[in-house]
């Protein structure tokens, strides 16, 4: 994607073997790139969320391995550099993805060729992930086109898309995940316009999608997260798409806290609800969403407080609760595979279901 | 209720004719007491939201009139005081039934015993808002009592009850609607805990509601309006309670803009969603909520700015979205009766029916 642009990828390693990333949270009001130097660099990113959105926590902590085996590459401190990665976010599958991946290709190695291994493994992670995404939005562009059509093509008339949270470039490497048909649907002269979510309690949606959105000249309007079911009520949304953190082998999708109310309401209006995914969010281990994907609690701190930009033009965190009233911060909810239309992944759309997802990916079925 | 131990209604005449309020938007950080001297400052009051909440603005529009006619009180003050009222706020159906019975007492009466009549007439109506609220309160506790006993009137676990924006104390005169049932079991020595919606864009659940319940005592929990079906999902919820700004003869209701999406979710998950309402919230004429009821759009201001209390105790605004992205606020949603498991009214409990409306109020129903 391009910010006043010039193409760029959200991370990316400097020619002094450091990682360069944006720090996401001065976004929207400060564009800032940090250097991430050390394993702790990298750990502290993700749990903070400088980097957030389940396919950069991937290639994040990939890199995070890197920058640990330039400091000692035994046995050690592969294994302490991937328990300490694993630790920062408990919900994303991909995290756990990309740290087996890493273990399983550097373990084998002599410890003096880890390193560089590990260097050249994370950059691939990087582009492996560019390459689904862009073939989830060559898959997902034909939804948005065939609502278009059923409009008659009318170019003052765009179809409405509803998101939920971050789930584009700054979630991913590139292209973004549920942005992806959107970008690949906007650049081929579709009119689309986007309700942007606000998504609280980080604000991703208001903060990271109508930043990037408004950086690559996508029509959008931000809401509030309590909006989008009066929208669908009225026929202001022909269909809703978002990303996830996690999908169960039988489709049940975790994503944002908020994600399940929207679904609901999409399904009680009739709102075609699609879910975007690269198949490393897949957890083929998990049949059951709501009982099985642990749900990560963040500081009652993010809900209490919000950070925006003053009329004087600094960032400036503000309290919005009384003191003394005590606050609690699920991040992520579970959306029921009955109220997923479907799911768009790289291989291809499918049913939500056990049988749909099978037929895409039958080699990683697990009996 | 008691502010600080003081006993209080949130609107009260002064002993020179003018009209006390207490400033909504500065709370939950700054308790400022408004006078309002003229007509002007209760249509500001109401349209700016230093008051809000249906029987409360009913209530200041009352008074509203009585101000406008201490400087003249002929049929054309009279006439002009309710429009510049009525079109404050196009949602709540309070304010025009207030403004109805303000005029159909005040027009037949003399000029010179108008304005008099007006100040009688207000501080009845403030009068009558709370007896309204009391009954909705000894009516509702049942509900909660009934939860608790179910559960085994286990003191250590609370009935956790779920309400969404401010129907409490603060959006009425005293007591409040969706609150009257809550500070009557508490009262009376039923744990409850109550998971208290933030309500964005305007806060007026973690400013308002969080603000009075701990005034008042009653343990409860701040969440974003994200988190409710979640927390249902998990059986942290034992019921919803709302209150409704307009309300239907059919029983959809017209509440705070999200209202819908928790109703979504407790119809999901097999939830109780109740929604208190003194009788004046009903508009008998309508019977297609979704159709009918205007929503009110109120400036995208209130979404891409948020004012909260700084570091240095200043209340200070912010922005939270990029320059350049717009924003939408609709006010309200409608929750169809389908997804209302009964509505609490003065004069009892009924189901959100027609029949069940007119059952409880059959002198109102409209042939």
């Amino acid at each position: 994607m391009r910010v006043n642009g010039t193409p760029m990828r959200t991370i990316w390693p400097s020619a002094s073997r450091t990682v360069m990333i944006i720090d996401q949270t001065q976004l929207p009001h400060q564009f800032a790139v940090v250097e991430l130097k050390t394993l702790a660099d990298a750990a502290h990113a993700i749990k903070a969320m400088l980097v957030r959105g389940a396919p950069l926590i991937g290639v994040t902590a990939a890199y995070g391995v890197a920058l640990a085996l330039d400091q000692g590459a035994d046995d050690g401190a592969l294994h302490a550099a991937c328990a300490l990665l694993a630790a920062t976010r408990p919900t994303a599958v991909n995290l756990h993805w990309a740290l087996s991946r890493v273990d399983q290709v550097l373990r084998p190695l002599p410890v003096a060729h880890r390193a560089d291994a590990a260097w050249d493994l994370a950059a691939m992670l990087a582009d492996e992930d560019v390459v689904l995404n862009q073939a989830i939005g060559r898959h997902g562009v034909g939804l948005i086109e065939s609502l278009w059509a059923r409009n008659g093509r009318n170019p003052a008339q765009p179809v409405n898309i509803l998101t939920h949270c971050n789930a584009g470039w700054l979630a991913t490497v590139d292209v973004g995940t549920a942005t992806a048909p959107i970008y690949a649907a906007f650049d081929a002269g579709i009119p689309v316009h986007v309700w942007v979510d606000e998504t609280r309690p980080r604000n991703q949606g208001a903060g990271l999608t109508a930043r990037e959105l408004n950086w690559h000249g996508v029509p959008h309007t931000v809401i509030v997260d309590n909006a989008g079911g009066h929208l669908m009520q009225h026929g202001l949304v022909d269909l809703c798409i978002v990303g996830t953190d996690r999908t169960t082998a039988t489709g049940d999708v975790a994503n944002k806290i908020g994600t399940y109310l929207k679904a609901l309401a999409a399904y009680d209006n009739q709102v075609p609800f699609y879910v975007a995914l690269p198949s490393p969010t897949i957890d083929w281990t998990i049949r059951d969403g709501v009982r099985d994907i642990p749900i990560e609690q963040r500081a009652s701190r993010e809900v209490t407080h919000i950070a925006g930009i003053s009329a004087a033009g600094i960032l400036t965190e503000v309290a919005v609760t009384p003191l003394g009233s005590p606050a609690r911060n699920d991040a992520f909810d579970v959306t029921p595979a009955r109220l997923v239309t479907a799911l768009i992944t790289e291989r291809g759309i499918c049913p939500a279901t056990e049988a749909g997802l099978a037929a895409l990916f039958p080699e990683r079925v697990q009996h």
